[in-house]
Parts: structure tokens; C-alpha cells; sequence
């Protein structure tokens, strides 16, 4: 997306390929700091995957496909780079459990280099991490296109964690609607989660509408159930960081909650996500790991006051238990908004998208 | 409450009137210091509801008593003494809106020292000012000892903000019972929702169950829903600021959002708080007044590191909703823990709690 950073306006994605390093933007300095990390091997890319400087489930599939082309570039003899590359795409892929694209552009990338010689798998590896990064961006393009038809004039709209371009490489999963919806002239209001425990509500989804100039508050993960009540929202609109076969989904932790009362108060509850994130291999809901994270994620805060600093926030000696995402049962979702246009959750219309994506890259 | 001070334990109650001041631990600074506050006149200890030096239903109460009192010290001469101490009462009642101990106090002392001259009037006001306060003591007491039968060993309890003995006066509504059924050698762990956006959870009922030696764990807001669906919540337990005579009450925003989630999972919910915190006269949860507060409250957080520090964690130029309270519908609710008894919530037996208060209070 346009980015102004300092007098100028860039386009950005979250993360790009560069004679061979990853560059990412940092998420975790975001809001308070616009600053990019340079990656110089596959290790240190992964690294940047687990330590959350680049995150949302397409913004990790993305770099960890630039992440399996530095690992192939890497290799420096014919004699077993298979083996060597094995291990490096284990790294990779052991960084965070959840996401499904992770897993997705790992093995696309495995795919793609298979039974080649190492020349060609270095030359295969690049132009498929590029091409996965592209997708990306054009699938973002079309969620946008397809859910902003669910965005009336004057709707309140409610999203949970950040599932905007930061978070889908380019674009966004709920949130590219919301840019379509703006470009297109229609006047809405949008009610941010804060987030806990990370904030990205507060932090990330809030200075990517700023600076799309789409009104908007950040409210208390609390406060969600109370402007339901109140009436003033129209439509809830997440992301996903897994869709199981049979339309359950993980989400950032929270996502459950505002489900069921979206349901209690009758207000359509739509997913966003591109088929990148799609498990068929994943029965159900209860089938999907669930990442629990340190509980210094809850005890202490990061913030800024001048400089970036953490500061606690509970009693000394306090524990806490952090899940960070939930899983969200299909019965509580209106449709899932993906690039081949919005579905029902259920396995006859998810196996008619992911069929199609089959038979694409099979041409 | 017993709390360990230095070296020494010693009773503490949230305030306490002493020659003529007010003295409150400041509940700002807990969990990180333990601070008492003097507070020199009505104005002062107005002052300190207000900006939430001392905070919940019956702390607001008990204080809201003690400023009564204060405020008749204050006058000097018998000509026109009501109309000065009718304008401090006005001071004080306006200090917050939704908590209705804070009505309950000033009503009773005004009640207490109507047509009386100034003398008596002291005397009756500083009276009636610690009964309140022994009151909270002596009910805190007793919604413990009736509530902690809910408590079975080996339970999941969720509970949401603080309702401790720092929010009642001593002893506390929902956390009361808890303390009852650790005294009677129950064992039961305690999932502490951390409460944003002023983190009373996090900050303060983390603080009252380490202090009582409880077993526990803060929570994301977020996480409630998810820890119900994983079947380790066996009973939820809140506080509130105002019941209405159809049994929906208000309580700590987010309230609404964990009593939708526990029905929705098969997990009873209750409510706990003494007769002073009933409101006959507000027919249903619609009439009750839902304080806003500061956005900063959102975009920024109080935390420690070395010291106390505010800082900022949302995007420069973000605005945020602050509502302080919600409103849960008697439907959702399984019971109300009194003083008197676990009552249904519904007319017929809050009228019958509240008929004995009002015979009680003639004799």
C-alpha cells in the first residue's frame, strides 16, 4: 500500500525479495518507529518470523517464501543440497504453528524445486517466492473488490487484531474491503479492537486506517458486545490465520468472543482470507494447533514515551496464560470473503475454491 | 483484609475515617506501591472518587459516606448550614455516575441529618458514616460466606475487573466467596480476565489473590471465550455497580461480552453485591447511566519499570470509545449472591432483599 514516510508516499508490501535478502518492515517498532530490517540468510528471516517482526498469516507466508529462496541460494555444491535444504525449510516452517500459509509457501516452494538441480532450483525457488508474494498482492485486490460489495453508506464496522496489508503481504484480508469501500466513495465508521495481549488493533489496523484516511476508534476488546448492543454495528468483518475443511477457523485470540455475540445480536460475522490459508487436510476446528505465547506478551505492555519502552502492567509474582489465537466454530460465520468472491462455510463451496486452485496451478 | 505491608500484616479496609480526614490506599498505584492518602475535606475525598484514587461500587460508597461527613464537619455556623451541606452533597454525588453505592451513601446520610440542627447533625453524620462503612465489612462478609457454596473443589472460576475487597470495603463481592472457600480449604484456581482498559484485573485482583495465597492466572480479555470453550471454566463470578429491579445490571465494561460467552458454553453466571447496590427505581438495565471516560485511558497505559510510566500504545492521531460500564440483561444471569442469600435475578426476590432493608433500616 501507499505509505508516507517522512515528506514522501512509497507503495509497500510487508516484506520483499533483494539480491538476496529479505527485506521486511519491523511491526514491532509500528506505530512509533517506520523502520526496515535487512535479512541476510534464511535464519535470520525466520528469526523475524518468530519474533514477530513480520506477522499475519499472509505477511508470514510471503517472507517464509523468501525465506525457503534464501535457503536454496544458500547452498554452495550439488552434493546433498536437498538435505541441507530439507533442514533449512524445517527451520522456516517451525517458526509459528498456527498460520496455514506458512505451511503453504513452504510447500509450494519444496514443490516447485523437486527433482531439479540445484541451478535450477535456485533460479525456481526466486521466481516461485516472488510470484507467491505477487499472488498475494492480487488476491488482497480481489478480496477487496468482492467484500466491499458487503459495505453500505453510513455501516459501522467492527474488526478484530490487524488483517490489513501489514498483515497480507499487500492490501489485506478484512481490511481491504474497507479500502475498496473508501476508494469507492461510501462514508463508514470503523470500530478497531485494541487487541490484547500485542495491540495490533491499537497499533497496526489503526495507523493503516489513518493513513487511508477511513474514520475510525480503537475501543476496548471489551467494549466490542456494548456497541453491539448499542446498535452501531452493522457488520464484523476478521481475518484468518487457518480455515479448517469443514469452515471452522483460527483467528488471533478474541475472534471467538465477538463471534458468538455477534450471533446474539444478529449482526453478519464474515472471515476474510485467501485460499492460501485454507486447510483441507484440517477436518475441523478442533483439529488446528493453537500457539500459546510467553506470558510477558500479557504482564508486561510495550509502549512509546519518547522512546519505545515496556513497562508492567501486573502485581510482581503474577502469572498469566496467553493462547493467541481461538478457534472459531463455522456456525457462527456469515460467508468467507476470498479472491474467487464470498462462500458459505461449508465443505462443498471451500472444496469448489480450492479445486480451482488445483486446476490454475496445474496449467 | 489482612495485607502484608513491610515486614507486618496488619487490616486494611479500601478507606477509613480518622479525625475528621479521609484516608484512602491509593489504588492507583497498586499493584507497585502501597500508598495511603489523607484527605484533608469533602472536596479532597471528592476529589479521589473522581480520579479513581479509590474506586468500586461499595469503596465509592463507603468513601462517598465519609465525604458526608466531612462535608457537615465543615460548617461553622448553624445559619444555613443545610443549603451549604446540600451543595457538598451535590459535589460529591456528581463525582461518578453509574455506581449506585455512591447514591445509596449520600442519600442515607442526608436522610440521617434531615431536621436536625448542626450539632446533632455532626454527630448523626460521622455516625451514620462508619455504620455504612462496618456495613460493607459485615456484607462483604456475608455475600462470602453464601457465596462460597457455589464453590466446588477443583473449580475454574472466571472473574472480570476487580471486585475485591478494595472495590467493597473490605471483604469484596465476587471475590469474597473465593476467599471464604480458600478459608474453608477448598482448592480452585482463579482465571483473572485482566480487564482494559485500566487493567483492575491485571493490576489489582492478581494483587488481592496472591495476597491470599490463590491460585490464578491473568487473562486477555480476549481469552475468556476460549478458555470456556476448553471446557476449564466451571462458574463465573462479578461484581457490579447497579442492579435494576428486573434484575440487568451494570458492571465493568466487557461484563456483557464474558455472560453472552458463558451461556453460550452452559457456564452459570453470577453476580455478587449487597442491597446497596440495588436501584428500584431504575425499572430495567436501559435506564442505567454508562459513564465515558477519557480516550486516553485507550491510547495510553500506566504500567511500572522502575517507576511508575504512562505510556502511549496507540497511533499518533488515533482516537478511541471509552465506555466504563455495560449493561448485562437479568436473562444471562444465574443468580445474585447478597448478603441476604443467593437470589433469583428477578423482581419478586429483589423486592423481597430489599423490603427487608427498608424494615431493617425503620426499626
Amino acid at each position: 500500500m501507499l505509505v508516507k514516510v517522512g515528506k514522501t508516499k512509497k507503495w509497500f508490501t510487508a516484506s520483499w525479495f533483494e539480491k538476496g535478502t529479505v527485506k521486511v518492515i519491523d511491526q514491532r517498532l509500528l506505530p512509533f518507529e517506520f523502520n526496515i530490517i535487512t535479512l541476510k540468510n534464511h535464519r535470520e528471516t525466520a528469526s523475524a518470523i518468530r519474533d514477530m517482526a513480520v506477522r499475519g498469516a499472509g505477511s508470514i507466508g510471503a517472507a517464509a517464501a523468501f525465506a525457503c529462496a534464501q535457503a536454496v541460494l544458500e547452498c554452495k555444491q550439488e552434493k546433498n543440497w536437498m538435505a541441507k535444504v530439507s533442514g533449512s525449510f524445517q527451520t522456516i516452517a517451525k517458526t509459528r504453528p498456527t498460520a496455514r500459509d506458512l505451511f503453504y509457501a513452504v510447500e509450494r516452494i519444496g514443490e516447485n524445486i523437486y527433482g531439479k538441480n540445484l541451478q535450477e532450483a535456485k533460479k525456481a525457488a526466486v521466481d516461485e517466492a516472488i510470484k507467491i508474494g505477487r499472488e498475494y498482492e492480487k488476491n488482497g485486490k480481489l478480496i477487496g473488490k468482492h467484500g466491499s460489495k458487503l459495505i453500505k453508506n453510513n455501516y459501522g464496522i467492527l474488526t478484530h487484531c490487524n488483517a490489513g496489508w501489514l498483515a497480507l503481504h499487500d492490501w489485506g484480508s478484512a481490511l481491504a474491503p474497507m479500502y475498496f469501500a473508501k476508494h469507492s466513495g461510501k462514508r463508514f465508521f470503523v470500530f478497531v479492537d485494541e487487541t490484547r495481549p500485542r495491540l495490533q488493533g491499537a497499533k497496526l489496523t489503526s495507523w493503516e486506517l489513518l493513513n487511508e484516511g477511513i474514520k475510525h476508534a480503537i475501543i476496548a476488546d471489551n467494549a466490542a458486545g456494548f456497541f453491539m448492543q448499542q446498535g452501531k454495528i452493522d457488520i464484523c468483518i476478521v481475518g484468518a490465520d487457518r480455515i479448517a475443511s469443514n469452515g471452522d477457523f483460527a483467528n488471533k485470540i478474541g475472534t471467538y468472543e465477538k463471534a458468538v455475540l455477534a450471533k446474539e445480536n444478529g449482526i453478519p460475522f464474515y472471515v476474510a482470507a485467501p485460499k492460501s490459508t485454507f486447510d483441507l487436510e484440517c477436518k475441523n476446528g478442533r483439529n488446528i494447533e493453537i500457539e500459546h505465547r510467553p506470558s510477558e506478551e500479557l504482564l508486561f505492555v510495550d509502549g512509546f514515551d519518547g522512546r519505545q519502552r515496556k513497562v508492567r502492567v501486573a502485581a510482581f509474582g503474577a502469572e498469566a496464560l496467553n493462547p493467541v489465537f481461538d478457534v472459531t466454530p463455522a456456525k457462527y460465520v456469515s460467508g468467507i470473503i476470498t479472491e474467487k468472491g464470498i462462500i458459505k462455510p461449508k465443505k462443498s463451496d471451500i472444496r469448489k475454491v480450492l479445486r480451482f486452485e488445483k486446476r490454475h496451478r496445474a496449467e
